[in-house]
């Protein structure tokens, strides 16, 4: 049989050549409630949040508020329309259309800002001032960084035998959250960020010994991983995270693809960079032993509207 | 709010709204192996002959052949593997390079013909003959029929509650598998077959009691049911099911959107008749104690390569 490496029915094969022993697991967040894990994080903030003001006898938060266009910002929504806390999700003017209407949905209000950094924070910044509200942030909250940890713990338990996780990183709340539950756990089960080479800012400051964010990020398909690691998830990665491997545009593409094709899971591109990773020609210096490998298939909130067929009838739907 | 009955999300609304009792339930025939319910029939039909030769100290069979571009072809070709049979598979010339690639990946011999029903089941007629194999037919052999019977086995055990299973029809192997279970076993169960209108060849059988099959079958997104029912399937779904239910093709691409955006479910359009079945007008003429729905999602072999830039990606990649 003829091989065509850039096939990606292929890559398959060609992985099955070269690692005869790796079996892989795939940990669905895709399917969790808002279409990520990020869910996990949004309660595990509302709920602590909600716990320590009744034991301090004080008063429910008036609110909570976050900047995001994306999942982080359904999860919020979601979270506090489940404790009945008013939700403010700050979202640059730019984001799809899809993304506001699921974060109204959840009965969130909506406040919109410039799509840039300093807008986002300027802008969340007054809507707390104004409402007396707390700030949730996506990633460096610890209670949202302990959240995401569950899904080690879950991993834990359904598949004892794991020898490595895989977990996607942008600002680094799932896998500084994962990789605190299984060092304290299971010391031996390495934990592997896998990044878009495109905004490489967690593999530079693993190179580097020291936080370095991505100053001017280029652009990814992997758009929920586009943003930096942060003071809080650096110190646990730099210290946690065994390795962390980068991946091009065209392999993100390929991984997603593969799931979509093969295991008819409908993940979001940056739920490919993990599978991506391992994929890779840099995972085959990870150690024999790892043979039991889970990738976090970290969420499946897909813009539809791109695609074919779909896109025409979603004019008509609008 | 304002009601846009157009939007596939309010799809979900207008119909909390219609039946607030309604609970639906999803079979995930989509994640079978092959992608599809058929690997059911076509084992049950392969295990069923080589039992058969074994018990009447016969050779087992030379071979396995059918025509087929589809689901079945990729199951029938992956069922004969199993058993170390060889498998030809007629498709015609027109089929999608990756149905031919996926029913050559499990080892089976494509035959060529041209895209006529009379093309195809001569050349599977004089493949029969020269290779002295043993033809199974899609939807009408009665060993195929029987497995995709299992479905129902699984449904009636995993969700006891059912009170409908609603089932796409095209052949109608799996309908009739479905129905001859159900009441067998729980008769107070309704079976609903789901039918696109532009192929309502099983919706004019059952009004006019007699066989009526598509002359002159209209196009239709959910190509894996453009087929006829026929000499074996219709008796059983004449005597067993309790209707059907036709859907047109903007409420296929609805229904299908709403699983590929809510559920994360990469379901082939055929898969989403069922669903649309369910959210259409008719369904609201079900007796109010069907509560408990199940709706089979038959399959997930989606075409990536006709999608945005999975098509980009996929042109590389050839």
């Amino acid at each position: 049989m003829e091989i065509k490496p850039q096939s990606p029915r292929n890559h398959i094969t060609l992985l099955n050549c070269l690692q005869p022993c790796l079996r892989l697991l795939f940990k669905c967040e895709l399917l969790q409630k808002t279409g990520s894990f990020k869910i996990r994080g949004a309660l595990n903030a509302v709920r602590s949040l909600v716990e320590e003001r009744q034991r301090t006898g004080r008063e429910l938060p008036r609110a909570v508020v976050t900047h995001s266009s994306g999942n982080h910002g359904q999860a919020l929504a979601c979270a506090a329309q489940a404790e009945g806390i008013p939700a403010y999700i700050v979202v640059p003017r730019t984001a799809p259309q899809c993304k506001q209407d699921a974060i109204r949905a959840y009965g969130a209000t909506l406040v919109p800002c410039d799509p840039s950094d300093k807008s986002r924070a300027e802008t969340a910044s007054s809507v707390v001032q104004e409402t007396g509200g707390v700030l949730v942030h996506p990633n460096q909250e610890l209670a949202v960084i302990a959240g995401q940890g569950t899904i080690a713990l879950e991993v834990l338990e359904q598949a004892p035998q794991v020898n490595a996780v895989v977990v996607p990183v942008g600002g680094g709340g799932m896998v500084a959250g994962i990789a605190v539950a299984i060092k304290a756990l299971r010391p031996d089960v390495k934990v592997f960020a896998a990044e878009p080479s495109n905004v490489d800012d967690c593999y530079q400051s693993k190179v580097r010994g020291e936080l370095t964010p991505n100053l001017h990020p280029r652009d990814t398909i992997a758009d929920a991983v586009k943003t930096s690691i942060g003071p809080n998830t650096w110190p646990i990665i730099r210290d946690l995270v065994d390795d962390v491997l980068t991946v091009s545009e065209e392999e993100i593409k390929r991984a997603t693809w593969l799931v979509w094709e093969r295991m008819k899971l409908l993940i979001e591109p940056t739920a490919g960079v993990g599978l991506a990773a391992v994929l890779s020609e840099q995972f085959q210096a990870v150690p024999q032993d790892v043979q039991n490998v889970c990738i976090v298939l970290c969420g499946g909130n897909v813009d539809l509207r791109s695609l074919s067929w779909l896109t025409d009838l979603s004019g008509k739907a609008e």
